[in-house]
């Protein structure tokens, strides 16, 4: 069983007040899949019409509860649907018997939910190569189908953690046509993995009408932004999910709408930031701004290259401004560069410029600016307009302490 | 200046006994480049029809050294030649000032020994971002000079030490016609790279005669089963540079032979092992077999998926079997695989195969076989004949240690 870790310092002071959203209900229950005395099953109830759009971990070992989500996005959305998930056992690499699990439990959820087995989606999350003890939760379910309740997501926020510090949630609203509509998210993940506890996880609800196909479309495009811009580790899970359901209960049409599209945005974009704080051992969070590369996609090349290099991560653990280290990074991306037109700044303060150290360049100004707990590090290649940003976390002696003895 | 580490766990007893390699005599000599009380320059002079071969990093921040001596590989041999090796200050990132100081060494080596200067390669090993103070390197040249010997090459092993724990050597000798040659090489390097202290240096010595062309296959060929077959941290200097000369001064052309090519192979192989043995932090040397990929290619992007994890490598500290964090690595590696017919063993012991845990797994079996300093992870991928292995160590406090306050 997970080793208990303290409290992320980077932590939010509290759970965020999440919006009720018209047409999800929620229940959680403790049914003792691997974890004693807290709750481990979550279930969420979904009306007629519901759409429901998602991403899931490209990992070529992916987990039988993916694959059967995967194989399920885009299908009708005239009926009811569910979304069940369980910790404490991801169900990845569990052979046969893995797909079998995921058949009982979706055939279990749809009977006891009244909703046809393809608009059952199921994710799990916990230690990999176990057989899924699944009976445990599909005993559960009359427990959970007579909890449902519209105000149950925190309690969803805190069933699906596994070794997380903190359970994470997060909302927008945006206005359209004189009515309202609400997004609210939760998600787990303590890195980017931590794969005996397999997976990143998240789930958001709105009660905007948006057809599936253009629900899909901002999620991918939103993924690529906000999840696909975070590392912890450089370590992918089999499991990763994401699912968004979009019920309509609003009554509000927000096809083609900027504005909610953006506000989906910025919910993921806050969970992404919330499951780099809780990383593993993290006690800096780190945003990596990279300008002036040959296009976008070299730009977040090379800023993934700086937030995965272990040499870059110890040094800012250990305050050190130490730039040679991202020049270093940024050589071995692979994307283009020129040593002699790069630029690096910690903060406000230009380090290199030019190829150099910069003339204007004060250790003691950097070495004051990295004992703060939230970093920017600008890297400007020189060379062209593209340009990425993404998040990471400082790499320290916690994480060594987690994953060294982690199953023992 | 570089914190002193402790001798690594898994250095050999002692340094080997190198032959002598007619043609090449060596100096050494305390600079003051950036340490004191030892010695940081080595002067290797090698007579005229030396042939000289060279692979780098492939890093976009190349060094200035790097630069300078890869456009002077492959052209003429007749005049005699010289390598300048300093430890200290790694010349890279310097902008126009790095170049200069190359230009300074070259040419006053070249002065010194009466060699052209286009026969002349120096690199350069240490932190980076400082001028290089080169005057003292150049004021040392009559010292050096008069001090050559053919019997110096462990004293320059010493010399090119930064973070390195020991000084790395091997040889290796083949008989061709009744005649012996002999290959004699020193490495340094701590990781696959330590960024400040930038780099690892390969320096390979033979009294045979081969053509240039001919012995830079053999040296190409031999980075990519070497060399590029280890990994620390996944980082990549600036500086890695490796040399290989050959005198010709034993009379035996080894064109064509088989068994000169393996015989380089093997010393490169030993000292490739070496570096890794000397790890930042290490405390297990692992070695990781991929068989049954789609290609060789994909065999190496699987094993080095594996051997980069933090994951595999804190599990490997803890001395935990977690097969788990292997799927993963396979998993996210981007080669192709199929979960249903992954299978994996630690040694000897088969813990998962055909996309499960396997019947016969035992986990106290294999809890005592991770307890070893050596270890064998194999990965059978199942779906062709592609194979690969490289190699790598564990990740500890140690590595953090080092890295999290490096310059302070």
């Amino acid at each position: 069983m997970a080793k208990t870790s303290a409290l992320s310092p980077l932590a939010p002071a509290r759970f965020p007040d999440l919006p009720v959203i018209d047409g999800v209900t929620f229940s959680t229950i403790a049914a003792g899949v691997r974890y004693q005395g807290r709750t481990d099953v979550m279930l969420a109830h979904l009306i007629p019409g519901t759409t429901i759009a998602g991403t899931f971990t490209r990992s070529a070992t992916r987990s039988a509860p993916v694959l059967d989500c995967e194989a399920k996005i885009g299908g009708p959305s005239d009926d009811a649907a569910a979304i069940l998930v369980n910790s404490g056992n991801s169900n990845a690499f569990t052979g046969k018997g893995g797909v079998q699990a995921v058949d009982a439990i979706t055939a279990a959820v749809s009977k006891a939910c009244g909703v046809p087995q393809n608009r059952v989606f199921t994710s799990s999350t916990g230690v990999i190569g176990e057989p899924l003890p699944y009976e445990r939760i599909t005993e559960s379910l009359t427990g959970l189908t007579t909890a449902l309740d519209a105000g149950g997501i925190e309690a969803a926020a805190h069933a699906i953690m596994t070794t997380d510090t903190f359970p994470k949630g997060a909302a927008a609203s945006v206005d359209i046509d004189g009515k309202t509509v609400s997004i609210a998210g939760i998600a787990k993940g303590s890195g980017m993995i931590a794969p005996d506890m397999a997976t990143m996880l998240v789930y958001l609800f709105t009660d905007a009408r948006i057809d599936q196909t253009e629900l899909q479309s901002i999620v991918s495009a939103g993924t690529d932004r906000t999840f696909n811009c975070i590392t912890v580790d450089s370590d992918t899970s089999t499991s990763d999910t994401l699912l968004m359901a979009a019920t309509g209960a609003s009554g509000v049409d927000v096809t083609g709408s900027a504005g909610f599209a953006t506000a989906v945005h910025d919910v993921m974009r806050d969970l992404a930031h919330q499951v780099v704080r809780d990383g593993e051992g993290a006690t800096k969070f780190v945003e990596i701004q990279v300008t002036g590369a040959a296009s976008d996609k070299d730009a977040h090349t090379h800023a993934m290259s700086i937030a995965n290099s272990p040499l870059v991560k110890t040094a800012i653990a250990g305050e050190d401004a130490n730039w040679g280290r991202i020049v270093m990074a940024v050589g071995k991306s692979g994307a283009a560069a020129d040593r002699d037109t790069l630029s690096i700044r910690f903060g406000d303060i230009v380090v290199a410029e030019n190829g150099w150290r910069s003339p204007n360049y004060n250790e003691d100004d950097a070495a004051a600016h990295m004992k703060a707990q939230n970093l920017v590090i600008g890297v400007d290649i020189g060379i062209g307009s593209g340009q990425a940003t993404v998040w990471t976390c400082d790499l320290t002696h916690g994480y060594i302490d987690i994953n060294a003895d982690y199953r023992s």
